[in-house]
């Protein structure tokens, strides 16, 4: 049903006229409707949608990568579960870590806002000085934008503009059979973190770590541009929808299939004391959470140990292995203890 | 009172912690909050919010300039007075106008959408043919975006970036005493034709035409590169808020004062159709309506018959002019036939 529905869309078929997007399933399916009647307007040397960022060229030796993400409240998030700083600091977060992905530094930002009349001037004051924490942090100036009003909803879109080394840049598409699947940290804490605020734990140690980590997840900007140094390091991708659907995204792109072991997918302490006091299945955190804005690369496995070390000598953290990436078919086995098991069914509702 | 409150908003006081935005006066004042504390972080050869585009050093011969806006269903378009078709349209022309008024030619755009999960599929289809259709007129392609579910209103965030030679780039800081100061074309069209639509006149010709020049503006992208090529045109902007509103940014910008001899502001027969019928001040329309995404520029006076001789060989269509560069105060002096009016209170609470 799916496919022929996105087929009438794409041919442009009128007989859909009073379909609502909410029947299309995915509303990535926008993308569909969009990308193959734009193809042909693209340059060269330039390439659209597909991985994190856009890629044009900017000379011989550089290319300029671009990023955008619209955040909607009560659809990306709501006023009472996030101070006007932290969402101030992750608008802009999720957006590096976009540019992180592809081993890039970013160069400029631009940030349009849509503010409702009745919102608080110390509201945006403190959305800005968190905007600006990171801006800072990351020596990235904000360049321009727009400011307007909105009827009821804060509307929030971050566009920025980056630059990476033509023979450095990272994507989707490259992951090789033989290659191992890392990650710069432990992953769930987000998802757990938005948990605990669905759930109103907000007080004990571990959700005060779980939260933060949600509200304001670091970019991994230093890392992607540290890992983009090595040719052995060849799919990357910032987890922002979890490894779960993330790692779709490289077997489609690079047309492998990869092995999971779900038991070796790294969390943190917060997580696992999270987990335990509320009898959650910490698998579905680590494996399905999105929103922690870690990176997500491959790599060929006799280089691993180096890697690993240079990465801690760096950055004085640790890189995890937890998978595979293997010849055939497009898809994730998951195995637990060296047995397979049907995450499919248990995580897809998930979040 | 506004600039009492405006400084306690920069310097960061807390005592206006229940302030609204509303109370603060202009939307741009948010600008005001912003621009200051993020100007430190400006790179070399990097120019931030006060003209139409920001502006960053490419090369040695070219600058690359970025425009982006926010349109919000309530607030800038209501679904039922404008197509699917010509909002995408006017999403994408806003924003290759203010590409146009810095004399640049667009090279990439990235639109984020956020839609309600009822919206109709055929509604995103005609949108995304609007969109295309200008791309496709102005050889631009669509690099990349966003896609995500709005709860309740239609949101759309259009990004452009573009290039243009720094010996050709046209600011608002650049008019000289003694210049006289044009448009691209006849003004106040749309205006008239939101009017229109507001009053349900919608199916006579000259209703037609106005707001057909409301709902689906044309940016004057050859228009400002042809314009750019020339050392005698000095400031340029695009009108979008109407000469009224928009002359002052380049008053403020330039250093110089202004007059407008308000009865050569240029008209459509359309527009005068339109006021003779409906009993509508002419001039409410041609100097304070906005949205008409003409260019606004200022040009050596001795220049000009050669200007427009050349003009109406590229474009078959007429430059008008209306006004000239005074030196002295940062004001616009309103005559009528000669003798000065005050436009000033008649005016400001248009549109």
């Amino acid at each position: 049903m799916l496919n022929r529905n996105l087929n009438a869309l794409i041919s442009g078929q009128t007989n859909y006229k009073r379909m609502k997007l909410s029947q299309i399933g995915e509303f990535g399916i926008i993308e569909k409707i969009i990308e193959p009647n734009f193809r042909k307007l693209l340059g060269e040397n330039q390439f659209g949608i597909g991985d994190d960022c856009a890629i044009m060229e900017l000379d011989k030796s550089l290319y300029q990568i671009v990023t955008t993400d619209l955040l909607i409240e009560n659809t990306h998030f709501t006023r009472d579960k996030i101070s006007a700083f932290d969402l101030g600091f992750k608008a802009l977060a999720v957006n590096l870590s976009d540019i992180a992905s592809m081993g890039g530094a970013p160069v400029a930002t631009f940030l349009s806002v849509g503010f409702p009349a009745d919102l608080e001037v110390s509201w945006v004051q403190e959305f800005m000085q968190g905007y600006r924490d990171l801006s800072e942090k990351e020596s990235v100036p904000l360049l321009g934008g727009d400011t307007t009003k909105s009827s009821s909803q804060i509307v929030i879109n971050v566009a920025v503009i980056g630059k990476v080394e033509k023979g450095k840049v990272k994507k989707r598409c490259a992951a090789k059979s033989g290659d191992i699947i890392c990650s710069t940290n432990v992953l769930g804490d987000s998802a757990a973190g938005l948990r605990c605020l669905q759930n109103n734990i907000v007080d004990t140690e571990y959700a005060k770590h779980l939260i933060k980590r949600h509200n304001a997840p670091v970019p991994r900007v230093a890392e992607g541009k540290f890992l983009s140094q090595f040719k052995q390091v060849h799919a990357m991708m910032d987890i922002s929808d979890g490894v779960f659907s993330d790692i779709k995204h490289i077997l489609k792109a690079s047309k492998v299939g990869a092995k999971i072991y779900c038991d070796r997918v790294p969390t943190s302490l917060y997580l696992k004391t999270a987990c335990k006091e509320n009898n959650w299945n910490k698998m579905a955190f680590s494996i399905s959470g999105g929103e922690d804005y870690e990176l997500l690369f491959t790599v060929e496995k006799e280089f691993f140990p180096l890697l690993k070390e240079r990465f801690k000598q760096e950055f004085d953290r640790e890189l995890f292995v937890f998978g595979e990436i293997i010849e055939g078919e497009q898809k994730v086995l998951y195995l637990d203890d060296e047995k397979e098991i049907d995450v499919e069914s248990g995580f897809r509702h998930f979040g």
